[in-house]
């Protein structure tokens, strides 16, 4: 992909390798806005929560954000009040080096947890950091936040409103959400589109809920999570008309699934990406329940890898979800093949054809439940040896 | 092991090849009652249910039970009508050949999910398992019963009640609850000590919990599952005296702990138990939710595999646990190593240390949360490499 397409006017980003990652790499960014920007953020859901989400939380319900600083090579996360301390301290830094206050600049974090930072590391790395801002930086921050990912994620949409073109660009790392220690998820994203505060959270929380909550790898949660989204303000202008509200929802509801799938096709050690449709549901609630059980299970993700068929994992997962289960009205797909028939296996045949599907990298798991209307979808990934290797053998 | 020691009076058991294994090893097996006697059972919580599960069911509450009959190499689930006929008419032949009535059989099966049974291969293996019924037969039950296990699960008590000695005789079958096509939890117990039926219920419940419930693989649960207890009926003698029954609460307890203790340390592939201990928590239910979510997690458990007192995981698993968390009075200890103490990591040299207790086969992984006085645990094993090649490569 060409980096040069990936810009947006009004931001800036860099990177450097201030020695927090051993091998050397750039492990330290920063996003700077020259113009107001209205911000919005989304911050994980575990109850451990690391320094920097603690900080970043509270900065950003000022309504002033001009920065955000991220690192990799250590999470600041179980580290108490120090830590506390330090992510303020690296906001200072930020701050005074741009000019703009500290509660102007977001911080976030990823790698390993429980270990104290080294501010001289920052201290050093922090000027360079700001004079090296540039309109073409933002892959480079793409890149810089890297931890166990094997490729960086980008994601830019254009459309029409308000008059004219708008850009979203959006940044993701991650690789599935699978280790609290290392892949935590972080995701920033940049829009031109002038947008007011309220219309702007309601977009990100429609966005988030269905992307990356919709993508599942072995369902542990990080203690850093964290979605930030910065457009250019609108604080005199008038709100978008409703469609082009709807036009930059459906624009940001496409970078963030682009950047989620590049998360779990990128997940430790996945081979497969697997959407998991379930249909016929009572409830939206219900279908949802019902996917995230089976994109969850152990046993169903192995046989994923093992390109096996093995409807009665599928059922079993079912069984055990807390849903209203009835067997005998559960059919199943994969890709085209029906392999379960109103909760009885459809024969050999099928699943011969139906195994010649999962050797692909990626296919779809449908579940008809004949309940209902609703639908949910849960892309997730299989679970294979390499996934072992990874999180044993780490640190 | 001697085999000797593992009989009792009054019931006999017996195994043949029906040839449902393909490897000819022997997967039909027969546990038969001279006397009376009282049955307790505890099913799967899994609404998929499968055609065994809701034979015994029915026939456990006719208060009237002589014989249970058990085969592997077919778990008779998602068969639908034609599965639920299938095990009627395995009661039946049971029946006919012992001279008893269908409805005083239960039936138990583990094994491939989906598949219909090939009911030619019980009417001609039936009259043979009848005949062969000997005192000593028992461990051979355990042994027929078996699927990826890879040894036969055995546990015997002695004990003192009822003015004399009796004995409870466990016999058991799983490799870990990981697998709802083939590691289907079963259970049969027996016991020479005359109770009556509410007392036994109330036991088997309480032991149960005790046991089978503190224990997890990978949290999925089989369609299959089956925990039945048979004791010599006492309907017309007295209530034993609360001491005796105590007793015989302890017996119960013990001989199932360990039939689960082995079942995890048979987990497939794994290669440690590790016993997951929560205190310190503001009630019992809270303490059982942590531990159970540190004991699932897939990164916990790939760090017991690597021997890495990885506590961030650990940390992580906690603050998603959907419990009352306080990240700051947390300390945790591996077997007796403090390698966090009230949120923070106590160094690496504590670190050394405890991934030398993890070399262990089987350690105590403590976590203290100051909250309050309620204390759980749970028995875990590792999640390794052998995992994902049982469960991708198997059918």
């Amino acid at each position: 992909m060409s980096e040069k397409a990936y810009k947006m006017e009004g931001f800036k980003g860099s990177s450097v390798s201030a020695g927090l990652k051993k091998g050397g790499e750039p492990d330290l960014a920063l996003i700077y806005s020259e113009r107001d920007v209205v911000a919005s953020g989304v911050f994980t859901t575990n109850r451990v929560q690391a320094a920097p989400v603690i900080l970043s939380r509270e900065n950003i319900k000022n309504g002033r954000v001009k920065a955000i600083v991220v690192n990799s090579g250590n999470a600041n996360a179980c580290t108490g009040e120090v830590g506390l301390q330090n992510a303020r301290a690296t906001a200072g830094l930020v701050a005074e080096n741009l000019g703009i206050e500290p509660d102007e600049v977001l911080v976030a974090s990823t790698g390993v947890i429980g270990a104290q930072l080294d501010m001289n590391l920052f201290s050093k790395a922090i000027p360079n950091l700001a004079n090296s801002l540039s309109p073409d930086g933002i892959p480079r921050v793409a890149e810089a936040m890297m931890t166990t990912d094997s490729f960086s994620k980008i994601s830019l949409f254009e459309g029409n409103a308000d008059g004219g073109p708008f850009q979203i660009l959006g940044i993701a790392k991650g690789a599935g959400m699978i280790m609290p220690d290392m892949a935590t998820m972080l995701c920033f994203v940049l829009t031109d589109l002038r947008l007011d505060a309220q219309n702007l959270d309601r977009a990100v929380s429609a966005a988030v809920e269905a992307s990356f909550n919709r993508i599942s790898v072995d369902g542990d949660t990080s203690t850093n999570d964290m979605v930030i989204v910065l457009a250019h303000g609108r604080t005199e202008a008038e709100a978008l008309s409703p469609g082009d509200f709807e036009e930059f929802n459906n624009g940001l509801t496409r970078v963030m699934t682009e950047l989620a799938t590049m998360i779990v096709r990128d997940g430790e050690g996945a081979t497969k990406v697997v959407h998991v449709k379930v249909k016929g549901a009572a409830t939206s609630e219900d279908a949802l329940t019902a996917a995230r059980t089976v994109a969850n299970s152990s046993l169903v993700k192995t046989a994923f890898y093992g390109q096996d068929p093995n409807w009665g994992r599928i059922m079993a997962a079912l069984g055990r979800a807390g849903i209203l289960m009835r067997e005998e009205k559960v059919s199943i797909w994969l890709d085209g093949i029906k392999i379960v028939e109103e909760g009885l296996g459809t024969g050999k045949g099928a699943e011969k054809e139906a195994a010649d599907k999962m050797t692909n990298k990626e296919f779809v798991l449908t579940i008809d439940r004949q309940q209902g209307e609703h639908e949910e979808r849960i892309i997730t990934c299989d679970l294979t040896h390499e996934y072992i290797t990874i999180n044993a053998d780490y640190r």
